[in-house]
């Protein structure tokens, strides 16, 4: 058993500069993580620390947590196949329930077959380094998920990271890996909306940088199937582009209320992520009751299509309003809405400010996001009616008012020369 | 949209040359995996491709799978919370219900707290990459699991293997770490029970080397909770050596019929985990489902102690009765039993001698494991009955007399000077 207070140990040296951190946050009451919620009430109030909260955290976007239909799914299978399986897919795990999930799933993105993993995270970052060796170049967004980051690094080929929707600079890698080695794979990975900033990526010109310069197109959809395109599909319905890209993966766990995470591509794609990815391979099958909930939430997608048009109509609103009242949301085009803050400490109390008045955000702060651009994070989904949204804005404004916001932000841009 | 007939390219490559691995297996009838399961007939039968079949591949080692209380409390989870959370447990993902998860998880090994991941995979992968980096050393055995090997790849820290099970060559990479730098951080990692092995890692010599060397251990449970010690409760509990390892990782997919991982341990190290690991901050929460499926297993284990009792009993007859018919189980203690064949060959050939008399084990073959030692695997369970083992330990005789097993087996040992 290990000494805690032994300082010369870099391990306790780790844990005791973490716990600092945290441990300040806590006392200047601006420690907002880890919070569990007791209930749900309706579809988006929560119980909170004994207080009842509109949601605005959630990536629940078209409010499917909690949908009979799919809760009728999941009880179903546990008294079928029960809570668990009998291990990973490759060996005893597999049920006939995985392979429905996965048809379902590759119709509902266009395409011949889907793979299912039991995580988001795990997926992104086995497929990745399964696809990708030792000599091949992987362009990623700059501002791209942590799992795809783990995925490159894994991968053992070399990233270049272009700049945040720079399209000029995704040319530029492109040109570079080309370069470097003409026979190389070369594989461009991006997420289609951007979890931080809510801004899509722009599909139209990375498709025809990687037609031009013959790469693989990977998309992360972890926050566009459901909030993107007509019917909820995702980035190519919205961009009118179906089929543009080799690898589409997405989460389960964020618009289909569930854990884990797929790929749907091509046949010949599928079958080798079954094979070569240690994810698949060497991780625990995603339990009955969680593919019954995915395979249901997809179908019930189709089946209500009011949900992505509410959701659409409350982005408008939420988005249009902020902006009145005076906030910078950055790029947001979608349901995921930054408002920015500037410093650490003004995301803090914007927070703080909300949540006194029972609005449920969060504050997005340094190394997340760029020193200067720290934020208060709203996500708006389909389970909110408009005054609960009216509601949230003039609260916010209210704190920006009662904080000073406007000004102090103003300084911190005029001050920051980055920005 | 790539194509997929470019044999030039690097990626149709690898895609290529992994479909014609799986298509000849497929083609000699010898391809056994990913097979849905369509049915679940009592606790240990299985229906796959219309046939019912004894499940000997299961890692659900107390029979836990669709216990009535297990499932029970799922269903009561998601009519409370839903099938899927908010989010991330940092922002918008947790439940009170986690927080009961983890008490129970720190009660059931004896430590002061407890973290849950999604998956078992992430949690070693992002434990490990969390709590070491550049400069330090991580000592790991030989055959630890995937997730342990990508987590030591990740961290930054240098991994020296020992020799699997081999004290001696584990101080000489502890004696090795230490002079090559007294002030960094040591890790020793281990599986508890060895996954294709079913051997148990010799806990009391390591534990003194940590001391010695003063090194930090962490020890993978997978395998060994609810199948080691008199209540199930894992390794220290086998070797009556409470509070020895610093880090005790487990999964929630095998004895526990759920889905994702755990690290019970000190307060001060849980926290840091929440705080510093990826895969809790950048990764979905557990479903409520899974997180109440595990709570009640927990419990159910202790309640019903006579599961562990029997399992003890059940691995007794199945090692020794495999013995007695002359087959070679290398160094198992425990549920998981290799049946020694030699080459895949003839691996393959038992695995369908077996499944065409109804019994579900599987093969492990190269490279999961070292050339001349493929064998078939078979796993014990608290549900099957003592004629179902009696029954598949003489139908695997029969089929290793069909196929001149032990003879060819002699031959492949005697050619192979390393075994």
């Amino acid at each position: 058993m290990r000494d805690y207070d032994n300082i010369n140990d870099p391990v306790v040296q780790r844990i005791r500069a973490m716990a600092e951190r945290a441990d300040m946050l806590k006392e200047n009451g601006l420690y907002f993580y880890n919070r569990p919620i007791s209930e749900l009430h309706g579809v988006d109030r929560v119980i909170v620390d004994g207080r009842e909260m509109t949601m605005f955290a959630s990536y629940s976007y078209l409010g499917l947590v909690g949908h009979p239909r799919i809760n009728a799914a999941a009880q179903a299978a546990i008294e079928k196949y029960g809570t668990g399986t009998h291990g990973v897919r490759t060996l005893a795990g597999s049920l006939d329930l995985h392979r429905e999930l996965e048809r379902t799933i590759a119709e509902f993105k266009g395409t011949e077959d889907a793979v299912t993993f039991s995580s988001g995270y795990v997926t992104n970052y086995s497929v990745i380094s399964a696809l990708t060796g030792r000599g091949d170049y992987i362009i990623s967004d700059k501002l791209n998920h942590a799992s795809i980051v783990d995925g490159c690094l894994m991968s053992g080929a070399k990233m270049l990271r272009f700049r945040h929707n720079d399209m000029a600079h995704l040319e530029a890698r492109l040109r570079q890996a080309l370069e470097a080695n003409p026979k190389a794979a070369r594989l461009v990975i991006t997420d289609a909306v951007f979890s931080m900033d809510g801004d899509i990526i722009d599909l139209p010109t990375v498709a025809e940088l990687c037609r031009k310069y013959d790469a693989w197109l990977m998309l992360d959809e972890a926050h566009s199937v459901g909030v993107l395109g007509e019917t909820g599909r995702g980035i190519e319905e919205h961009f009118g582009m179906e089929g543009v890209v080799d690898i589409k993966m997405g989460t389960l766990s964020k618009t289909i209320p569930s854990v884990g995470g797929y790929v749907a591509g091509r046949k010949e794609l599928v079958e080798f992520l079954r094979h070569a990815s240690r994810g698949y391979i060497f991780s625990a099958a995603l339990p009955p009751a969680q593919a019954a909930a995915a395979l249901e939430a997809f179908r019930v997608i189709l089946d209500e299509p009011w949900r992505v048009e509410k959701l659409r109509t409350n982005t408008k609103q939420f988005i249009s309003g902020l902006q009145e009242r005076g906030f910078n949301t950055l790029y947001t085009e979608t349901a995921v809405v930054p408002i920015l803050c500037g410093s650490d400490e003004l995301a803090f109390q914007m927070t703080r400010e909300c949540q006194l008045r029972n609005v449920f955000a969060l504050p997005v702060v340094s190394p997340a996001v760029p020193h200067g651009l720290a934020r208060l994070r709203a996500t708006v989904t389909a389970a909110h009616e408009p005054d609960e949204i009216e509601y949230a804005m003039d609260v916010m404004a209210e704190a920006a008012e009662k904080l000073g916001l406007f000004e102090k932000l103003e300084q911190i841009l005029a001050s920051d020369a980055r920005l």
